[in-house]
């Protein structure tokens, strides 16, 4: 098997080969409704920045509700120093550039953003190493990070979607994997904790922190409803239905995957959500290959080796008809911008009728009764069946 | 918008235009691992159909218990005879045309064979006129279609899938959207009733049949554990989930959905359920545009018409670890054949942890809670979460 080029999209092959009506065909087939361009300002940074936007259409203009149009911007990036320097260069390293990112994302107009999963640090969970990297933990809402972005989203008026690696002081000095939202003011007005922890491949970030205890919070914003799901959490459909039925409009999926692990099924989890929950998903994933200081083994019986593979970026976003953006770059830093319309969450319940016929009493018996038995499953056969029915 | 070309798939698009190399990566990127084909004896009938066989792979040898491996058939067509012939001539020309099928799928080893959603009738319900087509509506037991397939299982040593229009004679002569198991020796062994009925564009199903009342049943057949989705079905994530639950290796998701009402979304939810289960998915489509003799309006402001919509098959599996087969045509007939290591199922399980991680005692705590709430959303701020977490 040759390496993937990541220099290319699945986009930039397709539009590169593919006649024009069959292009659109198979953008039909592979994103949905065709999506206009966002007029963004030029991008006169250092950093080679892959910068995209659209607007997501798709809405009807309802006559006693006016629309309720707000624009959603996702960074994605790259670590910038070594793992090697000071942890201290590391950080201001990242929040330089990613400062940078977010006062472009000002000018394009971004009223709400999301960033990567544990942004500001790399993500140094595959080395299972406490030291140096537990170090990188910081408190929801004094640490150097949050103060940060909390000074930016007051500056620019936007609320700031920001996960970090906390570290809980007032509880035992626990660690968690949380995302912090801060309103357009710079308050925080709250905090979400992973619910889902992997152990898979190379990620051991059970090694560091355990399964988030903050429940499906949803966050009235000043645009709009948001939750975040973190990163592995999108694999979990009963997590995204949660965010869903406690009012979530726009839910983020801030993520670090690899290439190796995940790529062919990165289009598909977020996208399933957005249709099943009819709101929108943002989907994130950091960018490159980072590499550290001691080898490291993958359970998998390769030899050992110093990085935890290709970090593919694609960041893309999904409305709750199901249509999506193309995928940000899958070997840069990127920032995308999308324009929505949150009345199109309502509208699609209507439309497709998913809420409404979700039959969620008879889940919540049934979860309950498998939780409580610890599972006698229903396998029958069509007698037992009959008597069940007509006991109903 | 220019009309589909629905004589070209998606794959047929790639494959024409991409380079050898570039094909590879999209391939993956959309399909996950590339598949091996199967050898299958030539079709020898009058009617086009598209044969497709695959080896789905991805498992590993285990040292302690063997290989179990199935070979799984699904049929997608189109009807013979016009909606304006009598009924039982149409139901005739179904039963023989499928009947041939089936023979040719036990030629291919088909061990278990699963039809589309009431394959044995056109798609009325788009007209919500009840007569005729109420009458198409049959016993589950014995039904001349159950028969029929009953007489085919026990001839082939196949276990069979028939999906019907159900009527409950003992029970009030209710209709069902049902999907009727016959084990190898052609005995029926069960049923299971549509879950999730839909109201959206022309899916007037609700005007038939209600919500069913079997629950989520898994059926222990001669080859593996089988559940059915019945169609509008995949859409909920939660009826995926219990089918799972239940122990779920083999999920099949007869359906009958046209183009323009989901076929962007038809890659989307069958693939991510076999991903979040860790279980083969099926899809099943049917074929073709079905022309009804009085002319009815969908509810979209466009005039009266006298058609459903085109029906664009693209039947396809999916493995557990969310690797998909290419789909069938979407104008013609077609049978695929996949082989599968039903091990891999529990292999996935190990890999991704989705079940271990899946906290189910937390969402039957959240749902229970929201459904007898009635919903108070958890939408909360900061010093709510914090008094929360100390309680637990």
């Amino acid at each position: 098997m040759s390496k993937p080029n990541f220099e290319q999209t699945l986009e930039d092959i397709l539009e590169k080969n593919l006649p024009q009506e069959e292009l659109a065909e198979v953008k039909r087939l592979l994103y949905g409704r065709e999506l206009d361009f966002l007029f963004l300002p030029k991008w006169n940074g250092n950093q080679d920045l892959d910068v995209q936007g659209y607007d997501m259409g798709g809405s009807i203009t309802e006559e006693l509700r006016p629309p309720r149009i707000v624009r959603v911007g996702l960074i994605q990036h790259s670590i910038v120093l070594p793992t090697t320097e000071p942890l201290k260069k590391q950080r201001n390293a990242l929040h330089l550039k990613i400062q940078k990112y977010v006062d472009y994302a000002a000018t394009c107009g971004v009223n709400l953003l999301c960033l990567q999963e544990a942004w500001a640090m790399p993500f140094a969970f595959c080395t299972r190493e406490k030291y140096p990297w537990c170090e990188f933990a910081e408190d929801a809402e004094n640490g150097p990070t949050v103060i940060l972005m909390s000074e930016l989203a007051q500056r620019h008026g936007m609320v700031i979607i920001c996960p970090i690696l906390e570290r809980d002081s007032a509880n035992g000095d626990t660690l968690w994997n949380t995302s912090v939202v801060i309103e357009k003011d710079g308050t925080v007005i709250g905090k979400h904790r992973k619910n889902h922890i992997p152990r898979v491949g190379d990620f051991n970030e059970s090694t560091y922190y355990m399964e988030g205890n903050t429940g499906h919070p949803v966050f009235e914003t000043s645009f709009g409803r948001v939750a975040i799901n973190i990163c592995y959490g999108r694999h979990h459909p009963q997590n995204w239905m949660m965010f869903g039925l406690n009012g979530a409009e726009i839910v983020f999926n801030p993520s670090a995957t690899t290439s190796h692990t995940s790529e062919p099924l990165w289009s598909i989890e977020a996208r399933n959500a957005a249709i099943a929950n009819s709101y929108y998903t943002c989907a994130i994933n950091r960018v490159g290959t980072e590499q550290f200081p001691n080898e490291f083994t993958s359970g998998d019986g390769a030899p050992a080796h110093h990085d935890f593979g290709h970090f593919y970026g694609s960041s893309y976003i999904t409305a709750p008809d199901g249509t999506r953006t193309p995928g940000l770059s899958r070997s840069k830093d990127g920032l995308l911008v999308c324009e929505l319309d949150l009345n199109l969450c309502r509208q699609m319940k209507d439309f497709w009728c998913l809420r409404m016929t979700q039959r969620l009493d008879l889940y919540a018996r049934e979860l309950n009764e498998y939780v409580q038995n610890n599972l006698i499953p229903q396998q029958k056969h069509m007698k037992q069946q009959e008597k069940d029915s007509k006991k109903q």
